[in-house]
């Protein structure tokens, strides 16, 4: 191959870092990309244990500080899959040093430290130097395509939305602390973890912002177990007992900037329901439903159609002309979640081989973040309406 | 027979009083009552469309005055199927008469008119005289099955109510101003004709009361055309344009007494939504899912059961051991809408039967007006705060 | 009311007795009849049951001789809701009395005795008296709908048709034989009882006629306890065990006369599906989907909507221009089993009203009985073609 | 890595072979497994195609002959991704030499050709060379978790399989005529395309044999137009018209060998279904349902429970103790099609290095093969039945 090839270089390695090498592994095999990609190195602070992720995930080498992974003239590419408290740090480093950066969400961990970022961004992009937040859900095909209907006009004025993002692996209250628990490390609990993918994927298919919000948190358990471990993990504290120091849920609803209300809920606690991110959105003319545990269906009321045979269509989002589609199987032949994040490396390497800014940038990231501080600041405010 | 029969007094005829006819038509054949009931009169204020109504609907005669109606010999029951501006009059006077009443939601447009309403049933029912306020999806049976599932335990600590009332008959601006989009006639808009029934259901289903809540109510529509009719639904004011003086949508979160937390959207403008009356119920040990649009279905998340084989079981309510179910089919024989209000009568019969108080009594119907009142000043607050 | 009112006489007071009781009171106020009905008369063999069974049905009468309520002044349509032994000797008595006569399904326990009453059918037809059988399914509304979908060319050329009833309810080896397992009462087992329902429905919605068929039919468990009782759904042969004489399921494909593929499936011991009675149709232009545990539910597939936004439609069949709704409630408010016996009536009533031959009549009974033979005669010749 | 690593070489690249090739990329970084695997060359005829797809797909070099693929040295396993009529010929030669084969189903186009490569895979076997036939829909979690709760003896006693496949790709008459409506490549039409999936999930998941069938076959469009080209799908024939000469539907019914009956049906003509590979299969203790649309969740009726609280169970195949899940995402997470495969060769894999025979083996697949052949013979006989 004569394409250019761009070398990634990937900072953690958990959940978020498995799922971005699977992605990294296939995005030049599925999709026809103008630079190649190369999996360069990851970092991680435990040497052994990084180099053995590399060996598992396919990463050419591995370094134990993040600053020495930017540092590589074999990466171009820097992907960000820590926990929110560094992101800020690793992000404004890497930007400084010229490497593209894909960073996960939430974009950090408080307005200010997404200012920054963004700042920073903007200043990078002024030299080339492309950014992107990871907000995953927009790369469901099914998302993607409800966006292109809305945009489309297929749905007219916008009137509600109603989103949900619920799991339930938090319930048990022996389940242990990690850090996603730890407001220092995390930010917030609900909140910024997937009440984050909510606000996003509702402002991104409805193209708008929200402009104010009323909110409630809630913590159901208030402390739990520290399993003492070290792993990737772990809280903060050792052994013993250790609080719960974010929300374990977020409801809240708010007014889009060009009409319509929403609402949202998030929790850890909604005995059942796995990874349910829902979203709900209806207009004067249409109306479109979408639940990610059935992925790759999209319901869709056509309000022009008659009454009388009306009804919302379940439509499998697997034609080849649906968005990222093409790339992939025959109709009918669903595709997972992990393919989501194939399909935003895939934005993400378009945009820099083409020299533009990808989406969403840390600016939406900044956006979402002031919405979930806002909602933060009417939770403590008795609920009271907060401008975003 | 030789049972005791009790004359039934209705006043209003439109869609309530179709389906309570029919109710009241079909409760003593089919359910083994201590008393009989008759249908007496039904009163109503066009003579010749009161009188065509009795006829088609199997009335024995009919009265063009309300008073004249309560004051009938025959009748020993009243049945109030009118417009809430009207249920506090009726009541009390039929109350005072020493006639039982079943009163249609909301129990009246007003705290305060309630508050009265729920006086004199006190009063009365200290003199055997009994009233009942007619919540029907209370007897929707897979919701009076979740009811008991929730007061065996079944679902543990209360962590979270979804719920969702969606219709969108008035999504079309042209769709013209009705008795129901006046605040004189109805109170309030989706607030009281729709919220009541999901703030109702969820208390009862949960067995416990919200003790605060924030809330926004919408007008999408601000004025619409006047049919100039006057019909039973006709608005007040005429030909030309009026305007909506009540709520389109409304959008609230509150906490209950004991814990937990609540979520609540009402609207008519839910594009494909037709008559989504939609809980959902988190706790500790399980979960519960319902929406009206299939009515005979509750979907129950045991969490007792192993992680591995467990899920929503779909439970098609049509067991004998269901509520009300002993009564009617076999399973996997659908019921519809107007069964709620069979069992409804049902109930109010036997407890009339059985010289005992039915439930929901007048102060339940106070105690939701006092939720939706407290919605309403939260909503002219900027989503305040407001204690229930 | 100055409308003529005609006087129902029903044979049979058990399960189907007591559906078309509620049907038959419900009728008349419901829908806008050219004639009035009149619940006259019951019979049934035990003087004190049949009186008991109409007392509570609301039946002015009762008679311990089918023959003496036919002979009743007062009765000029007869109900016959008894098992299908007796089907024939009533039905050809009642016409020849020049009654009016209704008949449960399957018409008869074989051919020839459905040929009989086909033949006394259409010789009472020419002097003014009709006759009709009681295929319930066919005024489902969802399926009265696709049948006007149908006719309308929406599916264009038939291709297939798939089709099942599932039931579980003998699954369990000890459930007590029962007239319904005994070939001498009921002519077949799950073949007559419920495929029976399957054949007819796919032909009406279809709009044409099996030519030919393949079947297997299989018993499961070839004796069960006998329950010793005499009450209506007891077997003949007192206490101890009893043969099983019928199937427990019957499994077929055929061929349409103007083309298009079937299959067939009906059983009673599909665990865990409780009355799901389901139709798939597919065409060059369009396909069909129904399941009777969600009544109120037609899923369509119209193929001339672009690929990318398709997807079958859950059309809500409770909109007031579907067959059968406008007397009914608003969108959204579902119905119920019985509502399909009140459809049935209504059409019945309209026939005799309008001096013309109502739908479906014997001859349909008849060729449904044909086919279900044919299914028979296939099974006990190694499942090799039978032309109908 | 001091692992052993075997290379693969690959026969084919269209769509089968894009979906093996996204599978070995992944299988190694996913699973933990006893021996690496190397992509190291594909075959195909047309040079430039197959170079350009070794690139694309990730494979190290390639070749136009499939006798010089075998012959590599770098290659210790051969996939087979063509038609079917080169299986037999291609699996039998890379036995010979020793190579381990991987071989897309059906098996064959005939039984003598299985037969065949049955013959040569247990001789292969005895020097320990591995077989598999490419079932993948056998790792569906949701169907291999079926697997695992029949073998339990969570269903009891079979009495039901209900099997579909259902697709819709050939209800436009203009769609061109490929390879797959030929008898002399295909074999058969959807018979041995995609009801041999059906058959082999079906047995794999009750854990028994067909023992015989009587079957139907049915082509609705005779003629295609013929596309002419000359591509990886194209008929054989030129341009103008061509004769389809499979079926383009195939309905059938069974016995089980150790009891339960069974009912098939497998089409290109179900309008509105894109890939609709169902399951049903109903026991003495209870029911299990899948829908390849939503290949995440399993529907599990456990007869055990109440009846009051019973009904199927919507598991999300998501938990880590699921079939393969503990190598991917958190519960909640849905994997999709690609991931069959990749789960089909970690058991390869995993039984290469383990020294034993991987399942399913080309015995299977004879066995598969046979039944379709009954099939095609009952369907040429009357549908009369034939002894598998």
């Amino acid at each position: 191959m004569s394409k250019a090839e761009l070398g990634v270089g990937m900072v953690g390695y958990a959940f978020m870092g498995a799922v971005h090498s699977q992605a990294w592994r296939t995005v030049n095999h599925v999709f026809d990309l103008p630079v190649g990609v190369r999996l360069a190195a990851i970092a991680g602070r435990d040497p052994v244990a990084v180099k053995s992720a590399a060996e598992q995930h396919g990463w050419a080498a591995s370094e134990t500080d993040w600053q020495a992974l930017i540092a590589r003239d074999d990466v171009q590419i820097v992907d960000i899959c820590t926990p929110g408290d560094t992101h800020a740090a690793i992000a404004i480093a890497a930007l400084a040093a010229g490497k593209h950066v894909i960073c996960e969400k939430p974009l950090a961990n408080s307005v200010s430290e997404a200012a920054d970022m963004a700042a920073a961004a903007a200043d990078a992009a002024a030299r080339g130097v492309r950014s992107m937040v990871a907000f995953n859900y927009r790369r469901v095909p099914a998302l993607a395509y409800a966006r292109s209907l809305v945009a489309a006009g297929r749905i007219g004025t916008l009137h509600h939305v109603r989103a949900a993002y619920q799991q339930d692996w938090l319930v048990d209250p022996s389940a242990p602390l990690t850090w996603r628990m730890q407001k220092e490390r995390a930010g917030s609990g609900a909140l910024g973890d997937i009440a984050a993918h909510i606000v996003d994927a509702a402002q991104f298919v409805v193209g708008d912002v929200l402009s104010g919000v009323s909110g409630l948190l809630e913590t159901f358990v208030s402390s739990r177990p520290l399993s003492g471990g070290s792993g990737l993990s772990a809280a903060s504290g050792g052994a013993g007992v250790g609080d719960v120091t974010v929300d374990d849920a977020a409801v809240f609803f708010g007014r889009f900037a060009q009409g319509g209300i929403a609402t949202f809920e998030a929790t850890r606690f909604a005995t059942g329901r796995k990874n349910a991110m829902q979203l709900e959105i209806y207009g004067s003319d249409g109306g479109i439903r979408f639940d990610f545990e059935r992925m790759n269906e999209l319901l869709f009321f056509d309000g022009s159609s008659p009454d009388e045979e009306n009804g919302f269509r379940r439509v499998l989002v697997t034609e080849p002309t649906h968005p990222y589609l093409g790339a992939w199987w025959p109709p009918g032949h669903p595709l997972g979640y992990e393919h989501t994040f194939t399909h935003e490396l895939r934005d993400f390497v378009l945009a820099i081989g083409s020299d533009s800014d990808p989406s969403p940038s840390f600016a939406d990231g900044l956006q979402v973040q002031k919405v979930l501080e806002a909602v933060s600041l009417s939770a403590s405010r008795g609920s009271g309406w907060v401008e975003v």
